[in-house]
């Protein structure tokens, strides 16, 4: 299986739900990516359809946004 | 591992989340429940915390809302 990549910026919703996204799909199934630190993969988020973090991309593409945290804008400041 | 629980309401937008999340965390650990049909689980939804469908509660008790299909008001109609 692909791994899914999950976006966040660090808040306290995306890192309650990176727990639980880790918990349920495995550690190694799953790549986390704090985009409000590693700033040059904020374009790639957008481009897989991430509106807002914590957001999920499934191997297959989809964009699952996760409870609300943060908008794009709120990220990219 | 306890099962999962993803409260949907057969909405376009819950039927896509709910092939991810299948993929994601296999058909064996989550339990599906549509609450537009199965409408006396609706209070058991709330009480997890379903602002929203679709809306997956994990084993530990969190509700992950997963994009916006309907709010638990349109449900409930």
């Amino acid at each position: 299986m692909s791994k899914s990549i999950f976006y966040h910026a660090g808040c306290p919703v995306c890192i309650s739900a990176e727990h639980d996204i880790v918990d349920l799909v495995g550690k190694y199934n799953v790549e986390i990516v704090n985009i409000g630190v590693v700033r040059d993969r904020i374009s790639e988020a957008e481009k897989a359809g991430v509106k807002s973090v914590p957001a999920l991309v499934t191997p297959n593409g989809n964009a699952l946004h996760l409870n609300f945290g943060a908008s794009m804008d709120d990220v990219k400041g």
